[in-house]
C-alpha cells in the first residue's frame, strides 16, 4: 500500500509504531489532522481540506459548529457533571425535554429513551435484547448487506463476509433476507420474506424482530424504497414480530427528515440513534422503545458511559439550534437533489450507468463497480484535498455525505473536486489500458 | 421501591416520563446532579454529596480536574478536531507517545495499542475476537462472578445470572472457573483449570484465552492473589492460551500501581482498559495486544468513535500530571491501607466477621451478607450526602472507591458518614428484630 | 382425536397406558398389526390392509421378502454373529462386495463406505460432522421443507417449524434456501444462492456444504428437476461447497433408479443411505463419500449397533435379488407412470388443479390443500383398508408410496380404494357445507 | 499400525478397501468373524476368542442365546410384521407388557416408554430434547469423561476432545462438572456443582438438566458411589433440575440389578436405556419418562426404526427369560466380586496399585495408566484368543466385560489369558528398558 511509505521519524510514524494494524481510514488519509470547522479540516501542515465524508455521519453539522461549542465550553466552565452513569444530571433532563418536545412530540412518536452506552452497536446490542426478551424468540432478520456493528450481536446481523470472519465464532440467532431490490425490479422482496415466515416448514424460525437500515450506506448506499418500508412494516405487524430501525448513520437529518423512516410513514417498534446525535462527534447513543416495549428490568443492560453529559449538552444544542423548524429538512433535500443531479451528469460523462448514482437527501453514492478505480478515484480526491470515502462489499461506491450544512461554495468546490478525481482516474485507466495493448 | 416516589411535575420528573425503565442507579440516587470538583457534587438543589463510587472507576482524578479542564477548554476553543474515525490526528498521536512513553516503556511492557471504540465492552469485544482468530479456537474462559460487560461478547463471559438472562439467547462459546477462593482457601482454584485442560476427557474445549479481572470490582470486591494470578499466567502459557487482563475497572491506579496486573508481576496477552483513561469520565478505550498477537486486517474491528479527541487530549493530561513518577501509586497504596483499617474496625465494633472486609487500594469492600442491611446503609449513606454503592451478586457487599486524589479532610469525613450508616442500619435492624418479636 | 377412543382394556390400551404421547402413526391407523406379506398388512383380529405406505420408504421390496427372509434365517440359524461393533465379520465383508460390484462400480461411483449407526438421521448427522471437519466451515446449507432427521445436527437442517421447536434449543450453523419452485417456476433459486455466495456483503457465510434431497417427500412430495440439480451440484464446485445427497427416503429404486440423483446425472459428494437399504426394514445406515473426503480419523465416528450384522445379510440378499439387472427400475418407472396418470385423471374429476399431482416413480403426491380434507382421506382410506399417509408442512399431500415389487392387481385395488376415499371425503364435505348453509 | 498390514487380497482386503477410515475396533481385532454362541466368537478360519468385551455391553446375554433365538425366528417365521414405525403391533404390545410388569412395576417405577429410534445416542437426543422443552432452559450439565453418542446434541454432552472437535462447529448449551471423585475423595463434586448453582453470579447458567452415567463406561471405567448419586439427586431436586440417567452401557444388569441406579435408591426423571435392551444385539432403545414430564406433542420427535419388531421380540424373550426373578442379578454380584479379587491379586503381583481395580458386578477395570502398556496387553489378549478392549480419555484402562452369563470355566480361562497377557506385556517391557538402559 503505497499511502504508507510514511516517514517514520515524523508524527505519523508514532500511529506505525504503537496502533495496532486493525487502522483503517489513516491508511486512505495519511497526514495527521489538527483542527476543523464546518466543512473544512487542517492538517497539521495546515494543508485544507474539504470533507464529505462528515466522520460516516457523525458530523451532520459539520465540525465544530459554534452553537455546540458555546454551550459546552460553558457547560465545561462551570463544572458541569461530566460523568454520571445512569443517574439524573441537569444536562440530561435537558436533553430529555427538548428530545422529547422538538423530536418526539411533534412527530407523534411516543418512545421511551434507553442510553444504552455512547456508541452505535451499544444501541443495537440493546434492542436486540430487548427484542428477544420481549418475545421469547431467538433469532433475528437483518438484510443482505446490512451494517450493524462489531461487537457479537450486532456482527450476527452484519452482512460482510470479512467483518463477520472476525468474530472467530459460527454468528448464529440471525438470518438474512434480500434487502430491497436485490433481485432486480421484479422480485418483491418482502413477498418473499412473507412467503417464508408463513410456510410452517420453510426452515426460517419465527424472528423476534427485523432490524433495517432504511438507506443502507455501508452497503453501498441502498435506498430501501418508501413503499418497500411499508410492505416490511405490514409484514412484521402481521407476524407479530419486532421492526427495529438502525437509523445511526442516516438519522439525524441526513436524508431530510430528523429520522429517515419518516417518508415512509412507519412507526418503529425501536429504533437505534447515534453518530450525529450529539451533533459535534462527541459519543452519545439512544435505543427508543415504545412505551408497551419498555419491559427492562432495572439495570438489566448497563454501561459505564451512559451518562455522558458533554454530549447532552451539546446534543440539546443541536435540537434547538437546528430542528425548531423545518428549514434544515428541506434544505438537505435541496442540495440532495443538486448533487444527484451533479452525479448523474458526470456519470453520463463518464459512460457509467444511470443508475449507478444513486441515494437520498445528503447521502449519495456513485457505484464504480465495472472500473475497479474507486481506490484510485479517493487517492486523487484526497491528494486535491477532498475526503471522499468508498463502501458497498467490495468498497466500489463512491459515498458522498457532506455536512448538511455545507455551504454553496464548498459544495461546488468538493464537486468540482470529486468530479475531477473521477474524470482523471478514468482517463488514467484508459491511458493505461492503451499502453498496456 | 420508596425511593421512586418522586414529584412528576418536578426535573426528576422528565426521567420517570421519559427513560427506559432500564435505568438503575437514579433509583438509588434520586436527585438531579448538577455539577462537581473534585471529591464532591452538588445537585440542583445545592446539596452537597461526598462521592464513594467515582463513576463505577471512571472518576479516578476525581470531577473536572483542573489540570485536565484547562487543555481540554484551551482545545475545543482552538477547534482542534472532535470526531476523526481512526484517522491521524495531533491530539491522538501525543496520547499515543504520551502512553508509550510514561505507561509502557517504564514498565518494559510492549503492547500495540487498538483504540475499539470508547467502552469497556467494546475493548472485550475486541480482545475476544483476535483471541479467537489467533488461536483459531472458539471458546472463553472466564471465572465466577466476572463481569465484563452487556454486549452479547462480554455478556457471555459474565456470571451474573439476571444479566446473562438480559441476551434472550443461550450464551455459548465460554466456560466458567472457579476465582481464586472460590472454594475457601484449600482449594486451589487454577489446579482444578490445570486439571481440566490436560485432561482428554473433561469435556472443557481448550479455550482461545482466559479473561480475568485482578479484583472482581462488581463481583463483590474479590481479589485475587499475585500468587494465583502468576499461577493462572503460568497455566495459560503451558496450555499456549491467551491471558486477557480486564483492567477496565481497577486499572488507571485503583489499586496503586497504573495497571493492577504489576503486583503480580505477570504480563497478560492483552489487556483492557477504559474508564478512568480519558480521566475527566469521557468515553475512551484502549485494548493492549502484544505485538506478534496484532494479527488484525485492517478494519476487520472498527467503530464511529474509536477517535474522541476530546478524551485523547484529557487522558494525555491525566497521564503528564499524575503518572510521571510513583506518588499517586505510593498515595492510593496508603489511602488503601487507612480505609482498609478503618473498614475493619467497623466491623469488629458491629459483630461483623473480619473476613468481610477486603480490597486492595481504593477499592475496599465490605460485605454484609448476612445482615441483610446493604440497601437500608446505602440509603442512609445517601441521606447524610454520601454516594456509596454496592455490589456481588446479591448486591450485599459495599463497595467504597473515593477518588484517588480524595483529600483526607473529605475522605474522613466520608467514612465517618460510612460508620454511621451502617451503624445506624444495624440497630435499626436490631430494634426492628426486637419490635417483631 | 375421535380416532383414539380406544378401548382401554384390549391390547391396543397398553400402547395408551404405557407409551409416551409423542407417538403419532398409531393415532392414524388405529389397530395392532400382527403379520405382513409383500403389499399386504393383517392386524391382530384378521382384517387385512394395502401398503401404500412401505413404511415412509423402509420397506421398498414390500414386507418379509422370501428372497430376504430365507437367508436371515439361515444366518441366525447357524448362529452367524449378530452384533459386532465395527468389527470385521463374513456378513459385513459380503455385503460391502456386493454393494461394490452390484451398486458402486457399474454406476461408475467411487465411495468408501462409513456405517455411522443405522438410522438415517446418524448418516445425516456423519455427513454434517465430516463436510464441517473437511472444510473448517461451520455452515450448511439446506432446503424450505427439508426433512433430514431429528437428532440435534438434522434437525438443524430440517424445514418444519414444529419439529424445530422440539429442540428446545436454537438451531444454529445453517442456512435455508429456496427449493426448486419454492418462487414459482420463473424464479431460478439456485441463481439466488449462487448470488448470495458470490456477494460478499450477503451475511450468507460460505458453507461446508449444501444438504439436499432430490424429492421432498416429507415436504409434500416436492421434485427438484434435473437441470435444477445439475445447476445446483455445479455452483457447490463453483464455490467449493460439498454436495450431500440425503437418499434415505427416495433412494433404494423408489424412483426407479437405485440412487434417485442418477437422472440428473451427478456424483454428489456425500451420499445418506437407510431405511430400504436392508431390504426387509432392518436397522441400517450408510455415509458413502468421496474416497478423497474420507478424512475421518479412526473413531472418530462410532456408535453400538453400527455392525447389525441380520441386515447386512438381507441388505446383500436383496441387492443381489433385485439390482443385478434393470428389471426392477424400468418397473418402478412403469408403475409410477400409471399411478401419475391415475391421480392426475382422479383430480380432473375431483375439480383438482393439475398441477396437485406430482411425483416421480413410485412416490407420488397428491396436494389436497384447497380441500382441507386430506385427513379425512386418510381415515377413509384406513377403514377401507388401504395404509395411506399425507405430508407437508401442514401435512395436506397425500402420499402414494406403495412396495416397488407391489403387483397390478394390488395396486389397482388400492388405487381403486384411494380414489374411493377421496371421492367420498370430497362428497361428505360438500354435503357437510350444504347442511350447514 | 501392525495390525494394519493385511493380506489386501483376502477378506479383510474389502474391507480396506471399501470401509471408510473412520473403522475402529477392527483395527485391534483384525480378524473376520463368522459366528458366535454365548461367550465365544470364531474367526472365518475357525479360530475361537473368549469375549470380554460383549459389544460393549450389547451383548449382556452373550451371543445368539437360544431363548431369545429361538421365539425369534419362529417371529420371522411366521411373516410377524419386521418394520412398522409407530404404529402398534403384537411384538410391541407384548414387549410393553411385560417391560413394564417384569421391569417397571415390581421397582416402583412410574415411567411412559417412548420409542426414540434404536440406538443410545437417539435415546439422549430425545431426553434432552424433552428436559429443555419442558424446562424452557438450554443448558444440560454432563460430567467429566462422560460419554453419551456422536449425534450433535449427545455430543455436546461428552467429554472426550477428540470425539468432540469431530463435531466441526463449537459445542453449546451444556456446562461440565466434575464427577464424583475428580478432584481426590476430600472434594464433595456435588457441593460444588450445588455452590455454583446457588450463587446467582457463578455464570453457570441453571440448567434443564443434568445427565449423568452411574459408571463411566467409556470414561474408564469410574464408579459413583451411591452417597454421590444420592447427593446428585438431591441437589436436582432443590434447584428443580431434571435428572437424566443414562443407562446405555450399564443397565440391563450389567452391575447387577436392572438399572444401574437402583443401588442407589433414587429415581430419575428421564432414562435412555439401549444396547442391551434386545438381548441378542439388535438394534434397539427406549426413553424412559417419568407421566407428569410426558409432554410430548405426537410426532414432535420421530424416526424410522422406532418400530423394529425382531427387536420386541427378542427384548421380551430375554425379560421373561432372565428378569423374572433375582437370580441373574445375585449371579452378576458373586461374579463381578471374583473378577474385582482376581483383579486386585493380580495389580498387587504386578505391582500396580489397588486403586486402579475399580467397577461394579461384570463391568470391572484395571487402569495401566502408568505403565504405557494397555494396548500391547490387549494385542497380547487377542493373540492368546481374548477380546478385551480399554476405555478412559487415554485409553489405558483395560475394561472387562464378559457376558453376565458366562459360565465359570470360560470365566476363568478367560481371566488367565488376561493375567497372562499383562504380566507378559509388562515383562516385555521391562526387558525392553533393560534393553534400552
Amino acid at each position: 500500500m503505497p499511502n504508507e511509505s510514511l516517514d517514520d521519524t515524523g508524527t505519523m510514524g508514532i500511529i506505525d509504531q504503537w496502533e495496532s494494524e486493525v487502522r483503517s481510514y489513516v491508511r486512505s488519509f495519511p497526514c495527521v489532522f489538527d483542527r476543523a470547522e464546518g466543512s473544512r479540516l487542517w492538517d497539521e501542515d495546515g494543508r485544507c481540506y474539504i470533507d464529505f465524508f462528515s466522520g460516516a455521519g457523525a458530523l451532520n453539522y459539520g465540525h465544530n459548529h459554534p452553537l455546540l461549542k458555546a454551550p459546552l465550553l460553558r457547560y465545561l466552565e462551570r463544572n458541569g457533571i461530566t460523568h454520571s452513569l445512569d443517574m439524573a444530571t441537569r444536562a440530561k433532563t435537558e436533553f430529555l425535554e427538548s428530545f422529547a418536545e422538538i423530536v418526539l412530540e411533534p412527530r407523534g412518536l411516543d418512545f421511551k429513551v434507553q442510553f444504552p452506552g455512547p456508541t452505535g452497536t451499544n444501541a443495537v446490542e440493546s434492542a436486540l435484547k430487548l427484542a428477544r426478551k420481549i418475545t421469547g424468540r431467538d433469532s433475528i432478520v437483518s438484510f443482505t448487506n446490512a451494517f450493524h456493528g462489531m461487537t457479537l450481536g450486532s456482527l450476527s446481523v452484519t452482512g460482510n463476509a470479512f467483518k463477520r470472519r472476525g468474530a472467530g465464532v459460527p454468528l448464529g440467532n440471525s438470518a438474512c433476507m434480500p434487502f430491497d431490490g436485490y433481485f432486480g425490479t421484479d422480485i418483491d422482496t418482502v413477498e418473499y420474506f412473507d412467503t417464508l415466515l408463513l410456510d410452517q416448514g420453510s426452515g426460517v424460525d419465527l424472528p423476534a424482530a427485523v432490524i433495517v437500515e432504511t438507506i443502507q450506506a455501508e452497503g453501498g448506499v441502498r435506498v430501501a424504497s418508501s413503499a418497500w418500508l411499508r410492505a416490511l412494516a405490514a409484514a412484521c405487524h402481521r407476524h407479530d414480530v419486532l421492526l427495529i430501525v438502525d437509523d445511526v448513520q442516516v438519522g439525524c437529518g441526513r436524508t431530510g427528515p430528523f429520522f429517515s423512516f419518516e417518508r415512509a410513514g412507519i412507526q418503529p417498534d425501536l429504533v437505534c440513534l447515534s453518530k450525529s446525535l450529539s451533533g459535534m462527534g462527541l459519543p452519545l447513543a439512544v435505543t427508543l422503545i415504545r412505551p408497551e416495549l419498555d419491559q427492562w428490568e432495572p439495570g438489566e443492560h448497563n454501561g459505564t458511559f451512559r451518562g455522558h453529559n458533554p454530549a447532552f449538552v451539546t446534543a440539546r444544542a443541536a435540537l434547538e439550534s437546528f430542528w425548531q423548524d423545518e428549514d434544515l429538512s428541506r434544505e438537505v433535500v435541496a442540495k440532495g437533489q443538486h448533487v444527484h443531479r451533479f452525479l448523474t451528469e458526470l456519470a453520463g460523462k463518464c459512460g457509467i450507468a444511470r443508475e449507478s448514482v444513486r441515494g437520498l437527501g445528503l447521502i449519495q453514492g456513485l457505484d464504480l463497480e465495472n472500473t475497479g478505480l474507486t481506490r484510485e478515484v479517493c487517492r486523487r480526491a484526497f491528494e486535491s484535498g477532498l475526503i471522499l470515502e468508498s463502501s458497498g462489499p467490495e468498497s466500489t461506491v463512491l459515498k458522498i455525505m457532506p455536512p448538511l450544512l455545507v455551504d454553496t461554495a464548498t459544495l461546488e468546490e468538493g464537486l468540482h473536486r470529486l468530479a475531477a478525481s473521477v474524470i482523471g482516474a478514468l482517463e488514467a485507466g484508459s491511458a493505461e489500458t492503451e499502453t498496456h495493448a
